[in-house]
């Protein structure tokens, strides 16, 4: 649905919405010839596909893989082609970094230079966490006129570079050719912008004392930097669907996207009991409920079928604790595919359930990809999941006399 | 996909994709309740079906009947409503001329025009293809000042008529009032554009040249001009999808149709066969291959249901051979259904099927439309069957972080 037809027809409700992201959910066949979700013992997930409806979504579309941002933004309601989140404003909302409307971006890597300046390893040895966190206070200690940067650690080499200030732009090129045995590549302007030719050369500037301030090292003597991104300018969750939204993640990537649409991010604690007691703290406050399950998807990009299965297992053993919780309409779904025999995400439809009280049932009784195909949901777009959730919780008005 | 996302997310890749149409494979029910594909003996793509997954394309829309252009424009993933391959373009590919980025060409019958000026039989008669060769040759004596003039005999009386030269344009009006009892239309500019006028005045005076070398005889004694156009600007299949892809077709007009998009044209002889050993000598040459199919669609066409059911068998025999090439990925379909009982093309889904390492499997053994309802694609658009074909055979990059 397009925004402006959904700033139309949205209208207030007192009932509630609990949206159940099973990260990468969706799988191809395993050594018994069933899915993981299929091989799951999930008597709870199919008592919901038994009471309610079932379909197959596409995150982006026919053939094309999804990132997590899009994948989320697909399940948040906006169509993912329209919208993006460039790398390093992922990253930056990924470490919960509140990133300011005209904040420029970067995902960093610290990588290992030879003697002739070229890179001889792209992530430094996978330099630990710890020695990441120590050389981003080196780094920043470079100060710069007129604007504000931040170093921040992430993981392993990973780091965000922010730069902060006015007439900045995102128009400029990546210095990690992507390659070893390159030389890093010079920062230069996309386009003939002040704001682009200015940026370029700050980087420049800030890239050469950043090598000057690790060139002693033997290992993360370097630093490549990718993605440069601001923040996309998304119309407000809140705003445009007439409710108070709630993301209940543990990991902070799907805290960031969240809080990027808009959304107030809830204590999730570290597992799946800490955040059903967070949402329970705060049922009143919200009549719209994010809860993000990560291990579907960290199985699956281990190419661990079973740990998979386990993982799906565990979510569904709390599928009763969450229907305490009373929601009028509960959604359980996936950003999209990670088939453990392909340890990594898919282009793959991904199966999606809805129940509550005016779901259109179907004839399945169990959740699962080949179920999906007989569902009453059919196969659609996932960025249209939400407007079906939510004209089952009466948050969309009658479209014409 | 939209052509600029294909753009971006493609790349390369060593598996080998095999698509095979099955020109109007889509049908309805003869006398016994299935249809020829339903009816015919398949164990082959049977099996393709036990191991793959089903689904339905429509070609250009719902409802919409489409010509062997558009079907196969969106066979190969372009918009069809986008792209159009006027009816002069395609008659002229049809016979393998060559056209330039600047000929102007229209599709001509020979018509019989009588004492009053009217014409009396659009189709003089059907005159044979050799009478059409030797007027053709007649009318190829007309010469133009600037511009180069091609007659060619194409099938009975139909004919094309190619105007190659400077400052030409198609935005003219057609001479083919296409009813009998009328005048032959006088071509017009369809603008104001200098190149409309000029094209517009040349045809008159080579329509009233024709006719005063045809006015003696008793059949064939005119001409009419009907669907004036130029190459479209089809974006290079080999580019945007960064692959070497190889046409094999008997007929010439699906030969014309694949390199109208850029693909190379390779031997097909005149039988399946043939067309299997023409790309079993270049399978290592290229890493995309599209087999036509023509005789689903001509017993179609001749209203012929067992002749439709035997073509498809006679497919079917030829499956094995097929997969002894050992492709990564093998799809077949149809460009459009052509029903027997209509004789003709329809607007009907069409049953497709895809098969390889990756493909999310469904339920269905036997390859027909009532088991593609219940397929793992479900029912899309045609032209968003090669991006879920080159997914599976690893061509596409992640969307996004």
């Amino acid at each position: 649905m397009k925004i402006e037809l959904i700033e139309r027809l949205s209208k207030d409700s007192s009932q509630k919405t609990l949206l159940c992201v099973l990260d990468g959910l969706g799988g191809l066949p395993g050594p018994d010839g069933l899915t993981a979700l299929e091989a799951a013992s999930t008597k709870n997930l199919d008592e919901l596909a038994r009471l309610g409806s079932q379909g197959r979504t596409l995150p982006v579309g026919y053939g094309i893989t999804p990132g997590s941002g899009p994948g989320h933004l697909a399940l948040f309601g906006y169509d993912p082609l329209e919208y993006e989140i460039g790398r390093g404003v992922l990253e930056a909302t990924g470490i919960d970094f509140v990133l300011g409307p005209d904040d420029v971006a970067a995902r960093g890597n610290f990588c290992d230079i030879d003697v002739n300046g070229l890179i001889a390893d792209r992530r430094a040895g996978r330099q630990s966490t710890e020695i990441t966190a120590n050389l981003c206070e080196l780094l920043s200690q470079i100060e710069m006129n007129d604007i504000e940067i931040f170093v921040l650690p992430v993981r392993e080499q990973r780091f965000v570079l922010v730069l902060r200030g006015n007439e900045l732009s995102a128009l400029v090129s990546e210095t990690d050719p992507q390659i070893e045995g390159a030389r890093p590549s010079v920062c230069e302007p996309l386009n003939g912008s002040v704001a682009a030719e200015r940026t370029a050369s700050l980087i420049r500037r800030w890239v050469n004392a950043a090598h000057d301030l690790l060139k002693e090292r033997n290992q993360g003597n370097g630093i490549l930097l990718r993605g440069w991104s601001v923040r996309p300018n998304l119309p407000s969750f809140p705003v445009i669907w007439k409710t108070r939204a709630a993301a209940c993640a543990v990991y902070p990537m799907y805290r960031g996207v969240a809080s990027l649409v808009g959304m107030d991010v809830i204590n999730a604690g570290g597992n799946l009991s800490d955040q059903i007691q967070g949402m329970t703290e705060q049922w009143n406050s919200f009549d719209f409920f994010f809860l993000h399950y990560k291990y579907a998807d960290s199985a699956g990009e281990d190419g661990d079928f079973a740990g998979k299965v386990e993982a799906i297992e565990t979510f569904d053993r709390y599928v009763p604790e969450l229907m305490e919780l009373n929601p009028d309409v509960i959604v359980v779904t996936g950003d999209h595919s990670t088939p453990a025999v392909m340890s990594g995400h898919s282009w793959h439809s991904v199966p999606t359930l809805i129940a509550g009280r005016q779901v259109r049932p179907d004839e399945q009784v169990t959740f699962g990809e080949r179920s999906a195909i007989f569902g009453e949901l059919g196969q659609f777009p996932a960025n249209e999941l939400l407007p079906i959730a939510f004209a089952h919780a009466g948050k969309l008005a009658k479209f014409g006399a």
